[in-house]
């Protein structure tokens, strides 16, 4: 059983207002199994959403439409769906009396124009709104049935879970949860994942498989509708990516190598160059870090490499800044200076400027230093200057995580 | 002259990824005086692709679809478009050797399926993608120009700049610009911004104003059809709001900081405990920031303020490490020790945990040290984690800024 989802207001189509409306109700209707199939925006005009509400009432039995709730003129949407419905529009006091109770607790002087939020569609049922005047409405139509909510994120979404789900519910009371999962895969390309994952999944067309790129990982996602397809997916999911998967779920690499360090007792530093404090940014992003995270640099010049981290002047002088042994330098002397057990190092060019003939943009060296052994890593990452660094960053969390486990 | 966007791809509907092309590409198409009439997002599903994207060939002179070109089963895009314009998918062995040479430099094996994205529809034209393997389409079809970009962000918003933009400014010569401009402050709240700038436009009535705030800034937008009028406006604006306005149209904090440092022929350190190495990684974001960042200590441990910058124990003793004199320590003892100009420095607490019956979450100093005088700040930032680093980071750039002028 799907909901279409319309979401109302010209702010959402001139750049300025993120559609947060999406994500939000898609992840309250999971709970229940329902899935958004459509989500169309239109501006403030009443023959575009006289269309597109006509349309999606044609097409799905459950029909959400966000916005145009208001007071003002441009907010048209109870009286385009009383119209499609065939219902009139009616005072209803008791909402009346509620707007009349909100302005007297602010004394406020109350516009006239107020009142047109008092107005129900026959038959409608009221959802009432604590965060604001426009109260929401649910309409049953032609066996659709037909929510209309405010578009203020504050308003609509104590308003969802008070009003709307518990109706869904005896709506839908044969629906089943769906059973999504996304793991992290980190170290590999997407067209490598789908290779390791899709054969290991033939013959469960109950499991719905999809793939997302993102800097430095590749989300798989499996969907079904049954519990145990999606354990049996999942224990095969884990069993073809092995180690590569860093996660599941909610989680970010930040997390798993925190968790990480955090159960084997163990600390961690940071030498940044090209990454520029970013990785330790990102460890401080979690709550505990200060447990594991020693000390961190970011030793741009080669001056602070050498004061800092003790990199031999005669090594920059050979080998360059961007080379092999001044990562595995960096790497050790950070540990070394941090009494931490990993230390993990990064030199590259972030671009766009900084190429030398031998030396491209996006070369970059990663270093991890344990007690056992400095491994280093050499990657060409030709992205713009913003993604390059994630991209280290991950890499050299990759590193670390993978350090931890030995 | 209007636009038709539709956004594909399962993860928009599912409550995981946060739909940003729409905000993106109208901010683009505003330039143009283009504006979304309508923006639909449908996962990836051939037949609902199908009829979403006819639909709108009959409404829309142009159609833009993102998502759905990638090299697996779940990418459809091409072929449906090809499809309802009647035109043969044929390989391009131009896009099929940009990917094997991106492969190739990257030492990468390549699967065949990725040939997939080297598929073209008879007449459309390539928009080539120098951050990803899957080139953008442009196809005109019975007066609809239909646009085909690649879903991920870092891939559409270079091609959209490079490519699209173009090709829009030809197919709409006529179109009027709208004349939009951001206005950056630090340091005063919404309210107060508000005071200063609106009665600065008593009278513009033809000049549209608004406010947005953000951690750390708020941003005042005029748009106007008229220039003059946007002339008129910006003189006013930047009179009443003098040096709390930081910067005006696409401009950050940070670069506004390497830019004013780089004129001034100045150089600066970083010295962060909360932070985690956020305000280094904000000035090394910036192209160039190798000329005027010397060198960042991310100290979370009481040991590393003192190792690194000299903080003395004692003053660690009795103040604690969130404290005014451990500000003041940190950021002398970053500026002494690597020969910078100026240097910052932030301590405080980020949140949950970490807070005493003196010092709640939320507390944060932070000070600049120059060659005349050492500035320390107080301030209560009550945020989650995130926003609280971010919050601080911006307090400490901003501090920086005003900090070179003098």
């Amino acid at each position: 059983m799907n909901v279409e989802l319309i979401t109302t207001g010209s702010e959402l189509l001139l750049g300025f207002t993120l559609n947060t409306h999406v994500n939000y109700i898609a992840r309250q209707l999971a709970r229940l199994g329902l899935r958004i199939e459509r989500q169309t925006a239109i501006g403030d005009d009443r023959a575009a959403m006289r269309q597109v509400i006509a349309a999606a009432l044609q097409r799905a039995p459950i029909v959400i439409i966000t916005g145009g709730l208001g007071p003002t003129s441009d907010d048209v949407t109870r009286e385009v769906v009383a119209e499609l419905a065939g219902r009139k529009l009616l005072r209803d006091e008791s909402v009346a009396e509620s707007i009349r109770e909100r302005f007297r607790k602010r004394n406020r002087t109350m516009p006239d124009s107020i009142y047109a939020q008092a107005m129900v569609p026959e038959g409608a049922r009221v959802l009432p709104n604590h965060n604001g005047t426009a109260p929401g409405l649910a309409l049953s139509h032609e066996n659709v049935l037909i929510i209309m909510l405010p578009g203020p994120p504050r308003e609509l979404h104590p308003m969802f879970e008070e009003s709307v789900m518990p109706l869904l519910k005896k709506t839908v009371p044969a629906a089943r949860a769906l059973d999504c999962r996304v793991f992290h895969v980190a170290g590999l390309p997407e067209s490598v994942v789908e290779e390791k994952v899709a054969p290991v999944l033939t013959g469960m067309s109950d499991v719905e498989l999809g793939y997302c790129a993102r800097p430095g990982e590749v989300e798989v996602r499996i969907i079904t509708v049954h519990a145990d397809r999606g354990d049996e997916a999942e224990r095969r999911i884990r069993a073809a990516l092995g180690h590569d998967m860093f996660g599941a779920g909610d989680v970010t690499m930040e997390q798993v190598v925190v968790e990480q360090l955090t159960a084997a007792g163990k600390t961690m530093a940071t030498a940044e160059s090209c990454t520029g404090g970013l990785i330790a940014h990102r460890i401080t992003n979690i709550s505990g870090s200060s447990v594991v995270f020693r000390q961190g640099w970011v030793t741009y010049s080669n001056e602070a490499k050498t004061d800092q981290l003790g990199v031999p002047v005669r090594v920059l002088d050979q080998d360059g800044a961007v080379s092999e042994p001044v990562a595995r330098a960096m790497a050790e002397g950070a540990r070394q200076r941090s009494g931490a057990d990993v230390a993990v190092a990064v030199t590259g060019i972030a671009g766009p400027t900084g190429a030398t003939a031998e030396k491209p943009v996006g070369l970059v060296y990663v270093a991890v230093a344990s007690s056992e052994e400095t491994v280093v890593q050499r990657h060409l990452l030709m992205f713009d200057r913003e993604t390059f660094k994630w991209f280290a960053s991950q890499t050299a969390l990759d590193m670390v995580r993978r350090a931890i486990r030995k």
